[in-house]
């Protein structure tokens, strides 16, 4: 359940919001409801690739805490997002190659502001989240982050391979983490680069490993078979940064 | 509150607990009450250095779920701890210098999941956690070890400098993080070594910084203070990883 201020309800604030600056996240609709208005919201939504919804009246009717909703609730985001292209302008105006991280899928928000926490400490221009099956930035997230939301960058796109490819064109290179990888010690991730995270449970998509320039590998000797997420991500992370500022 | 799995209620049921192999974490005493099993009760208390609170009659009710607790009720743990010999003992077999993690005072318990988790998947021999003011090893932290606790030791002391000055008779160096050490690429934290992190809000204490060999730093270049805690530990215990198998 949201906390009530990230909670629009009702045909126009819905749709008033979708067409508004505000970031719209998941719409939920009473199942069934297909009139002029509900239409409308539906082709927002598709043009935004936002998830949609259908709930039973209990469902919906709890979402809105028992307000009037019309058959419409949608969440929203306090956090106004970023776009690709503003972290490659902060790299720029650095002077600095561009060092994003690009997270396929993170669902705890403990993990995904410990890793915000993680770029804006190592020097990362952004963090690139997606806009379906994962978490976006809730006030946990925020907390977790140790207020590193603050100040940098998150941007949320709908498909991450098509992000990575766009990247690859403006001359970036990308590594993502994976126990058979080639130990992180012998990819040479200097220059500008993407960090692939991928999800908790089950890393990095297929796809998505496919376009990356490396596999990297942290070393592992233990018993079980992973790190934390977010840990695995700052290992990384200062993998990068070891082999930036080496002399 | 307690899962009541972890509850000892009663006064012949806590004398025994503390008898036993069992654990004991904490014990809640009526406010007020000193007759003869009571006294024996703290005595043995006293012996183990258990903390023990003196509580309201309405406080212990609720502890104890409403059930009869005779004026005592005991936290334990499900977990039977490691001792520190057990983990020089394990690194001696395996014909590794030990490496152990030291942490001071860490509260929450996803963190010390993940630490025990990082400890297990770099190799290191054990985690070493404080009996007051941190968590112990209670099923979120066996949820948040993603198993690694059944594999890596974890022992519980009283005082984590006498901790050190006793391992350091044994030959082993230690090194802790802060932001005003020595970068940690610059300190040679090869050979036996202790990794000891201090807790999330406050850091490592002022006296086991002074105990310790070096003072490294991560480097940052961020807005804010400080990484997660146990991102903070990935990134030293696997700093440690690279001096140990770089060629």
């Amino acid at each position: 359940m949201r906390d009530e201020s990230s909670i629009i309800i009702g045909r126009n604030a819905v749709l008033e919001a979708l067409r508004s600056e505000t970031t719209v996240e998941r719409i939920f609709i009473l199942d069934g409801c297909k009139d002029g208005p509900i239409s409308t919201i539906l082709r927002e939504a598709k043009k935004q690739s936002l998830p949609v919804d259908f709930v039973k009246k209990e469902r919906l009717d709890e979402i809105s805490y028992e307000k009037k909703h019309q058959g419409v609730v949608a969440y929203v985001a306090a956090y106004k997002y970023f776009t690709v292209d503003e972290m490659l302008s902060s790299a720029k105006e650095k002077g600095e190659d561009p060092f994003l991280f690009l997270l396929d899928g993170i669902e705890d928000p403990h993990n995904l502001g410990a890793m915000i926490r993680t770029a804006n400490l190592c020097g990362a221009h952004g963090v690139i989240i997606k806009n379906r099956g994962a978490v976006g930035i809730t006030s946990t997230v925020v907390k977790a982050s140790a207020g590193a939301v603050s100040y940098t960058k998150v941007a949320k796109v709908t498909n991450l391979n098509q992000t990575i490819e766009r990247l690859k064109e403006e001359g970036m290179w990308f590594v993502c983490a994976a126990m058979d990888g080639t130990l992180m010690y012998d990819c040479n991730l200097t220059g500008p680069i993407g960090l692939v995270i991928g999800s908790e449970g089950e890393g990095v998509s297929r796809l998505t490993r496919e376009k990356c320039d490396f596999v990297a590998s942290i070393p592992m000797k233990g018993d079980i078979d992973s790190l934390n997420a977010s840990v695995a991500c700052g290992v990384l992370a200062y993998e990068i940064v070891r082999q930036r500022v080496k002399k």
